[in-house]
């Protein structure tokens, strides 16, 4: 089991990652203080997961909630239905959440707990790549709105992350892909060296080579943790973990949630940023080249949508959160291994980005 | 002009209490960082003040909310609307959200500012006597769900709170009562003198007697803050300002939200609270009447709804946020002047007390 840390004071945390880990009751357990834990999942893990979990949390008073499978579902109508369970069964201020999931089901669990009573405690189990290398690390916690991404939401560190590896077996295609493409994003943004390691193992890893994705999962976990621990608020440097995402969340919001994966979008987007770098002179052409090339070796998709127009990008990518007084700010890779955010683009380089790659 | 401050570190601000105060413009403007202010008030409150608060935003991006008015209105979907005007307008994490109006108002405001885009500045500014005295100050806000009265919110400090005295000369009587029912509770749980004060200036508050309300809201903000900066999560102390709150929010849950006035529900839980304390010999019969006396002279109900049973107070306390695994807790009174928070209560006199005050 390699075991990280997320530095945050008295509000630190482990990131456990191993094979087999749901079998090993005393993890979970450790870190629940209360004696209430509610676990919610999704209708697609539970039948898989929650009888592997349950055992971990005997003699504790035990409830479960099962949330529709999907982004579409990430609303606060889906968070009261968290509330109403938590109510009807008496659960208090004392109680302990437990996110069984992708990113949706992590999300939405840390925001009912970052809400409920104005705060109880939460951990995270997820069970997707994404998750594992993303969404689970950091306190990022949150619904969509109709006109807006991740726009409702709250920063709530989980009291620790379990990674079981094994759980990657039962993840299709598609959603390992999308995870994927988180992955390369750490590479893009922070490690020259781990982009090059992945190049050379993006088929070892679409092959659910064991080794191949923890190391691959270790390496994103350490350099999320790392940056978290600079930057948990996101004043600074944690932004850069967006590459990718402003143009990815106006994907998703127009495209309609959940027809899109998180991951497929930010691949989009992430090339959509290597392009718009390169028009400023900053990335080489052959750098864009190896990042459109090692996105589609990973089976992800390198334009986006062309029902979407560059008028639609430009609205929906005004409500993003790094836009500051008006001026939207955009997360750009100055070489393969640094980026950077900044205002500082020429806005006729992002209409020529958007105009030859969107299409409609 | 009165400044208090509540003393939070680097999250520390202003209390300012005074006559004419939503006429000078700087004293809003000062605490507003961004470029983009959106005011949230209600539909009773607005047509008497937002025409008084606008100016001092001259320069700036406005927009305005108008909820209706009620604790019934309290509610995630309420929240929602806030969330879509700010996005229909684009405003950014940079944006100040401005409370004008009374506990609900400021609640909801202040939930809104805690979860929009993760988190946005906020400033109260209150126009019930309810709202000065209490709500307004300590960051705590949120909304209502049907089975339990604030049980989903945040903790979340606003970056100032500006009190205008001259607000109350438009609030109606029963609202005024409803204010001072919570200055009460400030008396009876830390200040024993405040209290024999208010017992002589209770008719002379009643009337509106500018000078005695000035010297209630100052005393009752600078106890709330004192307590609020000694434990602003409510691990300890804070408890205490619930005196009442336990009996009181089962009223308003129990008789659905807006029927009862919040001030008038803890009106009741407290001489329900004084009850319990002299069954259990603690507070002498002499105060119990002293408190219910007060009360009465201030226009406020002394016992619970007809309707209600001591099962369905039972089964409505049993989530209220004091609950630590399974245990109620309640505030009672040691002496007028000196609450503990305690789940070393007989639960045969609860019942007593239940059984004389609720008669359904």
């Amino acid at each position: 089991m390699n075991t990280l840390t997320v530095d945050l004071g008295n509000r630190s945390y482990p990131i456990q990652i191993g094979q087999g880990l749901l079998d090993q009751a005393d993890l979970l357990a450790k870190h629940i203080s209360g004696r209430q834990v509610m676990v919610v999942s999704n209708t697609t893990v539970a039948p898989l997961y929650l009888d592997r979990v349950l055992p971990s949390l005997a003699g504790l008073q035990t409830a479960t909630v099962i949330l529709p499978d999907g982004e579409q579902y990430k609303t606060l109508d889906t968070l009261n239905t968290i509330f109403t369970a938590l109510l009807e069964q008496r659960f208090n201020r004392g109680c302990t959440l437990v996110a069984l999931g992708g990113g949706v089901v992590g999300d939405i669990t840390g925001f009912a707990a970052a809400s409920y009573q104005r705060g109880v405690a939460f951990l995270q189990v997820p069970t997707t790549l994404l998750a594992q290398v993303d969404s689970s690390v950091g306190g990022k916690t949150g619904v969509n709105h109709a006109l807006g991404k991740n726009m409702i939401g709250a920063f709530h560190q989980p009291g620790c992350v379990i990674i079981d590896t094994d759980t990657l077996d039962t993840l299709d295609d598609r959603q390992l892909a999308a995870g994927l493409a988180e992955v390369i994003k750490y590479g893009l943004i922070y490690d020259a060296d781990f982009f090059t390691w992945l190049e050379t193992n993006v088929t070892a890893l679409m092959a659910r080579d064991k080794t191949a994705l923890a190391t691959a999962i270790g390496r994103s976990c350490a350099i999320k943790a790392e940056i978290v621990a600079a930057d948990e608020r996101e004043s600074g440097m944690r932004a850069l973990l967006n590459l990718g995402h402003t143009f990815g969340h106006a994907i998703e919001t127009g495209t309609g949630y959940g027809n899109w994966l998180h991951g497929e979008a930010v691949a989009a987007g992430m090339l959509m940023a290597a392009d718009l770098s390169a028009r400023h002179g900053w990335l080489d052409s052959a750098d864009v080249q190896r990042t459109e090339s090692i996105l589609r070796q990973a089976g992800l998709p390198t334009e986006p949508p062309d029902t979407m127009s560059e008028q639609q990008f430009m609205d929906l990518m005004a409500v993003d959160k790094k836009v500051v007084d008006g001026g939207l700010r955009l997360v750009l890779l100055k070489r393969i291994g640094e980026a950077i955010v900044t205002a500082d683009f020429q806005p006729d380089l992002l209409s020529e980005t958007l105009t030859a790659t969107a299409s409609a």
